[in-house]
């Protein structure tokens, strides 16, 4: 597909391009023009039908859109935005910089333009900020029939008809209607006879977390948007809360592996970009491991007695390490999915103590059974048993300390505003790798009598 | 609200509890059902009304289901069933025993035992396995006003009637229309005038990513599943796409912190079921740790001549760990996202290996001015010079090795047909802890001459 719109490109045959273009998906069609040479891409823009132009335009990346932006005429940025839904608009304004957004707005007419500013006021990362403020309203006393009407008047200027709200003169909410329950009412029927009370809604400054976790268990297509005096000021489509939700666990997910999490695809990112994002937490870890130096070489004088305690300190440190982020990831992710609160502090920490006991009575089993077969096969018996059992001891306490700093540090640390992503695997493992080697010095320190 | 509920429950107001029960959301409504004791619990099912009570049910986690379905009547049984979309009665069946599961079974009629057993049969994690046979159909000479009546009548047992498939009488998919559409056209248009082309599905086969994926890029509200012989045989709504994908990033997420996946919560896991998830890996990784202690036993003669090199090994493995994991992680979300396929393995490659040296770079010069301005502090000045640049070398080589290898071995892993997430972060460190001990010892080696 993609030689082929190349080739009648080349050929300059327009009116086949446009009828090959009209057919293709605006997801699929971004692909396509990503491959056309820069200099040809307004050309090919243009001769797009006005609908699919703007619904394309809205896929792009931002460098694509500021570059077809800066070549628009005023009268082309018009027609754009008058096909595009406010949130949408929104998202684009922001990307852009300060000159170009200006621009941008002062083709909108004065109603969109308020209502872009608005959306753009809103914290990121608020419900406020991703709602549309194109929301399908009905009174109370309009009748079904009246509805259909309203429809097919404005219905195309609304980012759904599926939901609709039904509000009092003051814009409060009192109910919602779904299209199917007008299919299935007679015309004949006030709205207040079948609408439903509408319980499930957000306020503009909740955070997109809850919005997601609203969609998410009330298997919703909208999700109503109010204010702090309760009155509809926009609502939150299922398309846009599923781009936040893929958006937030690949946000979870990048810090999880100590990283700043990025907003742009793996391969629209630059390396710069990329190094920015992983090189402070790989500084920050590199420097904090300082202290388990420390702590090594403030042994060494008894580490040189029994030298074959060495090397069981890389197992010792994995094995604390992985525990921990066992439990710091599972935790963060309940979370997140709402199936966790502060609340249940108590039983998370009885649970991970549980867990954390058999999980380190088992391995410090394995442990002592493998360093007296395997190791000592290795090592020409000279590890004691003794010595096995310092480690082994080592490993279960190791486990129920990093199992317990791995659920309560998010669960704590989200308790007071900070973030609990950022408390998972990278930073409690430093915080466990320190602790575990302090516990296998004086675990050694005493029964060996170093 | 729930205290209000129990009250009722205990003074026998059954009328009172009926009418404050039948307001609230099947989701919240489990929530509460959950505090009633168990004893009760038919009692109050019995109360609600039926629709409600079928979409209760629905959400309530199985062991509730089974206690229940093993106390229904037969009538009781066949009631909800009717009330239920077959894929949510598939998804209920398949967790319940097999007597369970066959006393439902043969309650359901035969069109429904027929679908329902359809559905149970596609391989877990296929689209045919999340799909739902009670689409909206239409035919293309049929009127628009014909779509409206067939609506009136089968509407309310179809999942969802906002996306319309028209189909050929040999079932083959010929396009789609929305509600939208209809309601925005004449009573008097054909089907065909107003219906799209349909370019946009799965097959029954396709993995449930693939569904997420296609969800995600067109913005659907549901999306149609055929067969090998592209007939219509199905349709996944985005209320179970949206499930599907927050248990899919769960899923990499507890494989990433190497554990195996569950489908519970995490409060509704037990104890036993948390440790079988955590154990296995947490043992396979300590065993394979096994290794870096031979390596570490096997130079421990040199290491004696000097012993401050002991003091670097955690920095160095956990430096290496943490920058092949921030590769492994971000191409493994990169690859379910659909951004990566494996003809993407040579630029993932060449900016990982950019990447790679410029964070080496950085966090061994870093390293370096650390080592001689700090530690040497610390450590009484016994660090030389060589002994830095042999740590700060090491340093460089581990990073660009473990970013290559945190990006390459995901990428290799999903082309043989093995889960690129079980190769991320705790596979890699372990191989990267191995290996970089290896490269350490030996530039320690050949230039400190031991």
């Amino acid at each position: 597909m993609e030689e082929r719109i190349l080739s009648l490109l080349e050929n300059k045959e327009f009116g086949a391009l446009k009828s090959v273009l009209s057919e293709i998906n605006p997801a699929d069609l971004v692909v396509y023009l990503e491959a056309i040479p820069k200099n040809k891409l307004l050309l090919v823009f243009r001769i797009l039908p006005k609908e699919l132009a703007a619904e394309t335009f809205v896929e792009m990346d931002s460098d694509m859109q500021i570059l077809l932006v800066t070549a628009f005429s005023d009268r082309e940025i018009k027609d754009i935005l008058s096909e595009l839904f406010v949130d949408d608009a929104a998202d684009i304004i922001e990307e852009m910089p300060a000159s170009v957004a200006n621009r941008i707005l002062k083709q909108a007419d004065a109603q969109t333009r308020r209502d872009i500013n608005q959306i753009l006021a809103y914290p990121e990362d608020s419900a406020g900020s991703i709602m549309t403020t194109e929301y399908f309203d009905l009174k109370k006393d309009m009748l079904v029939a009246d509805a259909f009407s309203r429809i097919r008047k404005i219905g195309l200027d609304r980012e759904t008809i599926y939901t609709c709200y039904v509000t009092d003169s003051r814009r409060k909410l009192l109910g919602v209607v779904t299209a199917k329950d007008l299919l299935l009412s007679r015309p004949d029927q006030t709205i207040e006879e079948i609408m439903e009370d509408n319980s499930i809604f957000v306020t503009t400054t909740d955070d997109r977390e809850t919005v997601v976790q609203n969609f998410e268990k009330y298997d919703l297509l909208a999700l109503p948007v109010v204010d702090r005096e309760n009155r509809l000021v926009g609502i939150i489509t299922v398309d846009d809360a599923i781009d936040v939700m893929q958006e937030e666990a690949t946000e979870d997910i990048e810090k999880m592996a100590a990283m700043l999490p990025s907003d742009k695809t793996y391969l629209k990112t630059g390396v710069f970009e990329t190094v920015k994002a992983r090189i402070p937490w790989l500084l920050f870890l590199m420097l904090t491991a300082t202290f388990t130096g420390w702590i090594i070489s403030a042994f060494e004088s008894k580490l040189a007695v029994q030298a074959v305690l060495i090397a069981f300190i890389p197992m010792i440190m994995n094995t604390g390490g992985n525990s921990g982020s066992q439990s710091s990831v599972t935790v963060i992710r309940a979370m997140s999915l709402g199936d966790i609160e502060f609340t249940d502090i108590i039983k998370v920490f009885f649970k991970e103590f549980r867990v954390s006991l058999i999980c380190g009575l088992v391995l410090s089993v394995v442990n002592f059974v493998k360093i007296i077969l395997l190791d000592n096969l290795i090592m020409n018996g000279e590890i004691s048993y003794l010595v096995a059992f310092v480690v082994s001891l080592t490993i279960l306490a190791t486990v129920v300390f990093a199992k317990i700093v791995g659920c309560l540090l998010p669960i704590g640390a989200k308790k007071i505003g900070l973030d609990p992503t950022v408390m998972a695997s990278p930073f409690i493992t430093t915080l466990v790798d320190a602790v575990s080697l302090l516990i296998y010095f004086t675990i050694a320190s005493s029964l060996l009598s170093l």
